[in-house]
């Protein structure tokens, strides 16, 4: 493992834990008051790195803050992050969530929808207390933050639904990278770096200078996370190995092999893309994944996560540009070789 | 048609223009942004009377507000609750929502769950918006409400589902309207007037004093409109006929019948219960329709709704002590009397 590698393990160690306590804590007292939340709990309560949450403490006290007053911000984030796991295993159809079968799958669609709804206002209240730890100002724009943050989410879900809907055939990198800045880098790198610098700047700082940055750095981990899905083994990832395949997710990878694939195999594949999932055999699946080493896809996705994690290595002093060297900004420095380090 | 509920339709008509104007303004500008408002929308456009929307204006404007001073409140209070639509018919099965088919059944489940996120996250907007009109201080409170009455909403919900996954049984009035308090009053009549009396008053008026009269006012609306689903006339209604029963869902008339149906009845009932929707045949529904007249439930559900709109009269002095004779302030005091008089 690289020195960076090294040094993020052990800042998401320390500030997940931190993170994973106060977010157990919410949940125990939400539970507390009603039994839903005990089976919201489900997802949040099997464990992760928690790394959304610790990249916004460590962007946080990068521009002055201490974790205290991240805290509120990290559970939110933990909880939000978890919400949309929730209704995207559902709208994905999806089988398996770390390693246990996803909570549509335990208790069936509509109890998931309201138990995925429980989460996301749960969610709302970290950051309504935020008003007591860093005032009406910042707390409210931390709302208007998180609006955002949900809203681009929420559109970048529909539009990968609309792909399924369509049977979209004719994508190339740029819609998947358009697709994957909403859909993934604004929850998991813009909005913690915007947040973490609201709180410790205090509003003196422009929020806009995070988003390359993220951006770059987000699509390389989604990429990496997509190819870890087609390559990794299932102890080691949590989600059923090849679930992407079996989910038809316009992957760059797939997206690739639709270019890619001679007319007959373009035939088959978008055949394949537009049955309903249970209608895909093993043998669909392996037959997929040779074509996507035959073809180079593979190849293909592993080069444009190099290439965006070197643009998000290179965009990290000008988003940084002026702070001083701490280990917090180190870990933000090192997230672009560690996203390409992960099995 | 009494007095009173004339008065209510033509304050209807008056606040719900404005509170329809302006949904559909902000769902114009936001399907300009991204395609899934256009979907999103179906809903809010397929008509309403915009009750909760006109209350909150009403309320506003008996503490002193203008119209426009809450018009984003009662913007976002449609929009929310079009968000909880979607989510409940696809958590209740619902084939019909407004007369024509629940928007799963047109685009099914996946895009649904994604539509009803995308219009929950809408119904923020306006309610940062407030910031800008009504200062930080009223919008931050404003927030703190509704967060509130989405929780309450959300576990009504969950409880709800809980009956029917374990199949409940034994339950009584005081369940039924302590679900119908969370699920139906917190955000049908408890929160637009605590809004609205923010708005008004500044924050000069103690909140709780609203809860009574609005657990009183909504619950006897939802038994009315549990009574209309099994008594009224599709054309009218709206929502396919006896699609509770359909549902399974425990109305206090289904409950009170779990209670007086002979022992053999009852097992008749339980099984009813138990089997998924689409066991549950047409002769099943006549016959369990039957059984409410012949013990009673029917007439119970008419003696208990009577009681609780003369409670809310009662209340509603209490409520609104000190406030001055208004239209709007009759129009409150007339709601009562109106969710009687609905057919």
């Amino acid at each position: 493992m690289s020195a960076e590698a090294s040094l993020v393990r052990d800042v998401l160690d320390e500030y997940g834990g931190v993170a994973r306590s106060a977010l157990k804590d919410a949940l125990d007292q939400a539970a507390r008051r009603d039994p839903v939340y005990r089976l919201a709990a489900d997802y949040p309560m099997r464990g992760g790195r928690a790394l959304r949450a610790s990249y916004c403490i460590a962007a946080a006290r990068v521009f002055g803050a201490s974790i205290d007053e991240a805290t509120h911000c990290a559970v939110s984030l933990e909880l939000l992050h978890n919400a949309f796991l929730v209704h995207d295993d559902v709208e994905d159809e999806s089988e398996e969530r770390r390693g246990r079968p996803a909570l549509h799958v335990i208790h069936g669609v509509p109890v998931a929808v309201n138990a995925g709804d429980a989460l996301t206002v749960l969610g709302l209240r970290p950051l309504l207390k935020n008003r007591l730890t860093l005032g009406n100002t910042i707390a409210f724009s931390i709302l208007e933050e998180t609006e955002r943050m949900v809203r681009e989410s929420v559109e970048g879900q529909a539009l990968e639904l609309r792909w399924r809907t369509e049977n979209a055939s004719e994508l190339c990198d740029e819609d998947y990278l358009r697709l994957v800045l909403k859909k993934t880098c604004w929850y998991t790198t813009i909005y913690p770096s915007r947040i973490g610098a609201l709180i410790g700047a205090r509003g003196r700082v422009d929020l806009d200078r995070f988003v390359r940055f993220g951006f770059f750095l987000g699509a390389a981990f989604q990429i990496q996370d997509d190819l870890l899905n087609l390559l990794g083994e299932h102890e080691h990832y949590g989600k059923e190995l090849k679930g992407d395949l079996a989910e038809g997710k316009r992957t760059l990878m797939l997206i690739h092999l639709l270019r890619h694939a001679p007319a007959d195999e373009k035939i088959r594949l978008l055949e394949f893309l537009s049955v309903p999932r249970s209608a895909r055999t093993a043998a669909d699946l392996s037959w997929l994944r040779a074509q996507m080493d035959r073809h180079g896809s593979i190849e293909h996705g592993r080069k444009v996560a190099h290439a965006l994690a070197g643009a998000a290595v290179h965009e990290f002093a000008f988003a940084y540009a002026g702070t001083p060297d701490s280990r917090d900004r180190r870990f933000i420095a090192s997230l672009p070789h560690w996203v390409l380090e992960r099995t």
